[in-house]
């Protein structure tokens, strides 16, 4: 059923893709505000973790340490946001955000908080290129 | 190190205990707005999920599951919304809300979007009673 897979068009507009993990889509949202990766499993007509098969949810557990620990590690971040909220997109995604203490939200949560602001070329690059070497996808 | 875990006064004043699972006490939110659980890992000192060992993450995970599974069947939600979030309340704790498309705040988020709203004690010894039977909690 995995070819059946497409992601939703509105998580595609917002983010860049980095890469495949063998269960989730990982995605870097269009938002200089916070380093904030969107994993996506890659099966179709989801809208629950708890929808997927038991290992799979493992799997994806798995995924978001994985996600989490990289984004901590390339931004020293003070604070991870991991969240499975889905009320506008229902299509299953899972948001790791890194919070700093001085960014434009804090200590709100990032959803609605604040409009989005563009990654400069330079920055956004980097920092997909420092995501990429530290986090095991495939492209 | 587990006689060390003691709940935060803010997580204590902003709910009302359901029981333990063998990791996690879990506490109702006293917002009549939506039911909306929360998991504290009785573990001293701990910020991130990521904090915990790898087993315990797991079995985080698995009560995680559990609690949403309990809420969905007694409330018969629309949708489910997980976050650890903590960026007010550093000690790790969960959010396992249920929304309607009906509610005060759908499609946002909870947190922040509303003022909590007090349940009718009626109403809430009923859903406490109700996720009592639905999740092996012991007081």
């Amino acid at each position: 059923m995995t070819d059946a897979f497409s992601l939703h068009p509105q998580l595609a507009a917002d983010t860049v893709p980095l890469g495949d993990l063998p269960l989730s889509r990982v995605l870097l949202a269009k938002d200089a505000n916070y380093p904030w990766l969107i994993l996506v499993p890659k099966r179709p007509a989801l809208t629950e973790i708890f929808d997927l098969p038991e290992q799979e949810q493992n799997q994806l557990f798995g995924e978001i340490r994985q996600a989490a620990g990289a984004l901590k590690r390339v931004t020293a971040c003070d604070k991870l946001n991991i969240a499975a909220i889905g009320n506008v997109v229902s299509q299953l995604h899972v948001h790791v955000v890194a919070r700093r203490k001085t960014d434009a939200a804090w200590p709100k949560p990032v959803w609605g908080a604040v409009p989005a602001t563009a990654y400069a070329a330079d920055i956004r690059d980097k920092l997909i290129a420092d995501l990429r070497n530290a986090l095991p996808v495939v492209p």
